[in-house]
Order: structure tokens, then sequence, then C-alpha cells
């Protein structure tokens, strides 16, 4: 009943580790299908050398419950769902332990834009949100990281779809996109951006961000109804 | 018709990825004919694992139009065309996000000669153009991109043959050279002069250039009538 | 006899160029069997391309003394058998000169734990041990090595069984676990934690240390009776 | 008549984009004959996968003439002689412009031993030649960078039979050893060793040398008459 998904979700899966993202099993890609109701995500600690499309679990969006599967599902599992409830537009959720987007969230600092290649992909600093407190560690770790996320962005007015990536302090990066293999494009420009902006202030400290209108010009290149890059795709 | 114009074209642009200066579809190479008076180049946004010769727009020199192909041409190429008028002798371009490159770019720095892997292709610092004004975001940004270059190189006094590539601040490399796969060579050897030069300046902060009469000699010893590195071959 | 042993412990060693974490011949894997009251390990300076199952020595857990094998085992071998004796929960030790985790032994500090991937794995600073004097050097350096890693747990109240690995000073990681592949496998994340490390000081010179809270969080997610990560499996 | 020579020559510089140390074709192998009186070298210029043994060129010690090959022989060819004439025990010699090597020659320092990788091959500091005067370049450069080098080792009172290799100044590092391909093992060392000491410092800056007495140990542990480490072979 879920093959097309699990599918899908498989192969975005494989894609962490084939672009370099992933060392052992720190990470993981989900895709919602909000039609249907439910998440497809990698199941907990499984080798991706080992992975099958039929290791996927399926779980109902609301409740998180398993509705198909024998595995037990991501640890990070209620993070991705409560990205899914707060952020209604994306389909697709990505986690890895990248070393440069993890240097910065270790650093517990937002990626300034500096460039181009981040304008094209996010419409602004990459933010960090805050640390969670002990008592919403201690409560619900991973349900709570997908709070203070969506917390993040609500408090600081930052649009889920134009910035689809945050990092998590102490953590590591989490981004999202219109599908699992679209939140793995986006986790993959995220890591590239902040190995340029680590090397961009060790070239020169006290670096400047990029013009606004710059910013701007590069994501409505590709982002929008007026967008002229590619062929006329999404993300072309 | 152009149909060895577009193999080349098409090969230079394989070889982007092969030497790890691509991610995804960040990058073009050109090549012009000027006695036919067209350029060829890489459709925007098709990725290079699916790219192939048919796929390579060729145009007019001179008004840009398309006179064979059925893709959109690089979003790049209106600064691509500029290159071509304002640099007389050169054959290629090539524009990549290459990271340590992009990272000078983004900081708003020309590559300092340290050392005779620079001098070897280019003849003294590669200069970081101005930053864009707004208007000339607004009005025609790739066209004024490749504006803004030529400005640099004619204000500055630098030879565009001896000096084959550039920064476009905030943004990223554009290299050139007497044909696309030269121009390829040359964002080859940017980017590792880029890597040096960031390495060299956080070992010795405030590190000196190199001396002229070294840059002299090497640049020599490859380029011009006395040259006498390689086979007698240009570059050899 | 000891076939299996040597089987595991040649496919221990040669994960390690697989993983990246060695150089020539820098580098090498033992795994104990304390009900045999022996131990084997990859020969001295053999290439990891020429290596194979039946040049792997096995030795006498106490005396050290060669019990099966041909070849002169590794000269880091009385390190290995000190810390088997120390630790006596311990299956497995390896050995690399993996480039960041050394910089930071050359350097003379301990990896502090800025993030979770420090805490999935390494329950608080990876100890950097102190150098050891000129004394201990040439009485038995190798021998020495392991006492005074062993010294560096015992007087900091470090449970080895927490934090698998250690920096021996102007020299290099060691690293242990369950068996020779665990061990193996604590290297490669010891590796990944000391880049994320260094980079993470270098983006906030300064960063303080990850919540206390955090690091029992993660290091309790992955291990002990409470461990909800993977399928069960230890180390899942 | 020089097959075997050429052979082995053609092998050593292989192994240089093998082992990753160099882009295009920057970098050349040579061996000496000293019975036969000549040395083997690539030619200048001629791009690694299109090398094949015959094009090795075979040249007189003393005279530098060719006596075998028909090609150009590398523009660094009289560095490596003069290195041959100078070093009498050495029977290889290895340029590249490795990348981490080369930003400490552009920086104009000698890598400092901090580690026993370092100590392993390297006993004391890697020095950096003193810049060559303008007069110096514009007579003979290539010879006067080896009078240079060979200059620095006698000033210093450094052996190079112990220190098998230096970093030329604004330019990049040559190693030698005992046989090309021990030379060109001596210079993927000196690259990892570089990456090591740049990290290192950044990690603390102001770190302080190794002691002395390790730098002794690790030494003698590989080399000379009380060597143990390896099977009995050298460097083993």
């Amino acid at each position: 009943m879920y093959d097309e998904l699990k599918k899908r979700v498989y192969e975005a899966n494989m894609l962490l580790p084939k672009h370099g993202l992933v060392t052992f099993t720190w990470g993981n890609a989900s895709e919602a299908d909000r039609k249907a109701g439910v998440a497809a995500i990698k199941p907990s600690g499984v080798e991706y050398d080992k992975l099958k499309p039929e290791h996927i679990v399926v779980l109902d969006l609301e409740s998180g419950e398993v509705v198909d599967g024998n595995l037990n599902p991501s640890s990070d599992t209620p993070t991705h769902l409560e990205l899914y409830k707060r952020f209604p537009n994306i389909g697709g959720v990505v986690h890895t332990h990248s070393p440069h987007a993890t240097a910065w969230a270790q650093a517990g600092r937002g990626i300034p834009p500096y460039g181009t290649t981040h304008a094209d992909y996010f419409y602004g600093e990459i933010p960090c949100a805050r640390p969670l407190t002990e008592e919403e560690v201690e409560e619900a770790y991973e349900l709570n990281t997908g709070r203070v996320i969506a917390e993040t962005f609500e408090q600081r007015g930052i649009d889920p779809d134009a910035v689809p990536g945050v990092l998590a302090a102490n953590h590591a990066p989490f981004t999202w996109g219109t599908d699992a293999k679209n939140a793995v494009h986006n986790a993959v420009v995220l890591e590239e951006v902040a190995k340029m902006a680590l090397m961009c202030e060790a070239i020169e400290p006290g670096v400047r961000l990029m013009p606004r209108y710059v910013l701007d010009k590069h994501y409505n290149r590709k982002h929008g109804k007026n967008a002229y890059y590619g062929q006329g795709g999404a993300n072309g």
C-alpha cells in the first residue's frame, strides 16, 4: 500500500551517504503523504549499506503510531512529525551530522548570508535555534527539538518555505523541502554554505553580509513566479 | 553544423564535476567561435549526469539570440557574452562556485600572489571585482556582472590574457582561456591557489607577497616567446 | 586454533584504510580473547594492501609472548596489552594517526564536548594524557604510554567504558571498545568529533561546552538500560 | 639499456597522482643510478594519464646532458641534479605542489616538529630555505634553487639523510630518499605532517615543540642500527 512512498524515502536516505553527509547511521530522511495522513522514515540505527525499501517505517502523521513496518522508527521521528505539523507546506525532512553545518550548530551561531550560493536556496540567515532547557530535554527531547525549531521561525518571523533549514544548538542541522529528495538537496547546500561561510570569515574577519538586493535577486532568480533559472521546473 | 563546437563545450562542462568544482548544477562552461560569430554554452539548470552534447545551446555572439538548441541557455549567459566582447583574445569562459575561490569572493578580497603555483598561471593578484550597485542588479544583473569585471581589468590596468580569472564579489569565480577546456584548466588552478592562499595566511598572518622577480620568472617560464616549460605547446 | 580471532582482527585492521584513518602503515587494531588469555594484533610495518589474515600475530595477554604467527607484532603492542590489563571490560584496541585527532594530540589538548555527535559516543571530554617523562620514554616507551593512559583515567575519575578513547600527547589517538570492530568504530567517531571541534572553535572562539543535561540525554539515548536508539542491539 | 631505471621512475611518478599530491603536471620524480652516472626524470609538462615509461628522460648526472629520450626533461631538472651532487647518499628526488606543504612554503616557515608522525620520518624541523635573490633567479633559477637548499642544510648543520625534505620559499616542497619510490613516500609524509602542524597551531596558538627525547625515540625506533619497527626492512 505504501510501496511508492517507502521507495522514495529509501532512495532519499541513500542519497545521504552518496553526498558524503553521513558517517555510520548519523542521519535520516522522511517524507509525508499529507493526503494519506502518513509519513515514512528511516528505521533507527540501521546501517545504510544494509538498508532496504521494506525497512522504511510508515507512521500516522498525527499520532506517530506505526501503521506499516516491523522496525523501530528513527529516534528523531518526533522532531520530524512536529516539523510536518508546524510547517504545513513541507513534504520532506532531513537530519544529518554533516561536519561543517554541525560545527556551526555546536558554535551556537546561525549561518550569515555571505554570498549567492546561500541566497540561491536560503532567503536570509540560516538560524540557530536556542538550546533546549533541562526541563524540555527531560520531558520530551525530540518533540521539543521540533517545537523549538518552529518557535524560532515564528518568533523571528522567518518563512520556513524560504529558509528550508535550521541548526539545532549543540546538535546538528535539519533541512526540509517539497519532498524527501528536495530536503536532501537542501542538506547538501547547507553543508556547502556552512563550509564557505567558515572559510569566508577566516579570510576576512569582520566580513559584512551580502547586500540585501543581491540576496533578493538571486533568491528570486530561482524561486517564485518571476524565476528564470532552469528549464521551467522547480529548483531547476 | 555546430556539432564540433557543441561536443567541445559538452566535454569542457563535464570536466567541472570531474575536477570537483561543482555541486549540483552550480557551474557552466562556454566556448566562442569568433569566425562563425557564435558561442556555445551549457543549458540552464540541467544536471551534469543528464547532460548530452545535443543539449548545448548555441548563441549569436553579438545579439545573444539562440541559433541552435531547444533549451534555455545558462542564466549566466550575458556575463559570458560580455566577457567575449570585452576581452577579444579569449575563446572560453567558465563559472563555478568552487568552495575556496567562492569563500574569497564572499570575503570581497582578491587572491594575493604568494607563490609559484599562482605565478605559473596568473601574472599578479586575482582581483575581486567591486559589488554591483542596486541599480546595476535590477537593470541587468548578469550583463552588468560582465561589465563590472571588464571595468575592473581596465581601471586597474590588468591584462586579462595574463590574469585569466576574477572573483565576482559576494558571488563566485569566473575564469577564461584560449578555449573552454583551457578556461576549465584555469578554474582548477584558481581553486587550488585560493586554498593555498587561505592556508598560507593562517600559517603566517601578515605574510608578504612573493618577490616580483620570482613572479616574473615563473610566469615567463610558462608563457611568451621565452617559455621553456613543457614540450613546446602552450601551457605545456 | 586462532583462525576466527585472526580473521576478525584482520577485518578490523582493513577497516582503517577503508575509513581513511591511516596513511601507509600508521595504525593497528587488536582484539583480546580473555577466556583464551590471548590478544591478536597487526604485524609491524606490513602494508595494508599486502596484509592477510595469516599475518596477524597472537600473543599471551599477560606475558606478551607470541603464541602464534611468524612476524613481529606491532611495535605498539605493549600499549595495547597494558590497556587490556588496566581496562578489564574492553575487548579491542585501535591506534591511528588520523589527522584531526592527531592535531589535537600534538596541541596537547583534550577534545571538549561541544555537541551531540561527541555525546553519542564519549561521555565527556576525550582527555589528552600527560607527556611521558624522559625516564619513562627511555625505560619502556610503549608500555609506559599505556600506563600513562590508564593513570589519566584513574586520576581524573574517568570511566574508560564511557569514554572509549584518549589522545597520547605529541603522538596520536588510541580508542577501544567491546571488540576490535567496535574500537575502529570509535576511532572513526573520534576523528569526526576532532574535526568538528576544531571548526567549532574557529567559528566561535571561546565557545562554551554543551550543557551537561544534553550530554547526559544523548549518551543515555544510546547506552545503558534505558537506551532507546536503534533496534535493541548495542551501539545500534 | 636504461629500461629498468625508466620503469622505476615511471612508477614513482605515477604514485604522485595516486596519493593526491599533484594537480595537472605539478610534480616530478627522478632517480639516480650513481654507478652508471645517470639520473632519470619525468619529461616536462606531460600529463600523468598520458605518461609512459618510454617518455622518461635519462641524463648524465654531471653534465645534465640527455643520454636517452626524445622529450625535454622536467624544467626542474637542474634542481634535482644539484641535490644529487650535494647530498651524496640520496638516490631519488621528488618535487610536488601538494597544498599543505606548499602553503607552509608560501608562508616562508619551516614545519616545526610537533608530534611523532613527524619524528618517525624527519629528525627535526623541516626547514624552509631562504628566498633566492634576484640575481640568483636571473642567472640560473633552477640550479640556484638546488644550491640554496644545499646551503640551508650545510649552514644549519642539518643532515639531509635524517631530514629528507625541504620547503623552497614562495614555491613548494622537495623531498628525497634512497630511491624515487622512497622520495615519493617522504613527499606523502611531508604533506600529512604539514596538514597536522597547520591544524595543531590553530587548535593551540603558541603550542610548544615536542620534547627532544620523544623526537629521538621515535626517529630511532624506525632508523639506524637499533630500529625495532617493522620486519627488519628499511622504513618498515
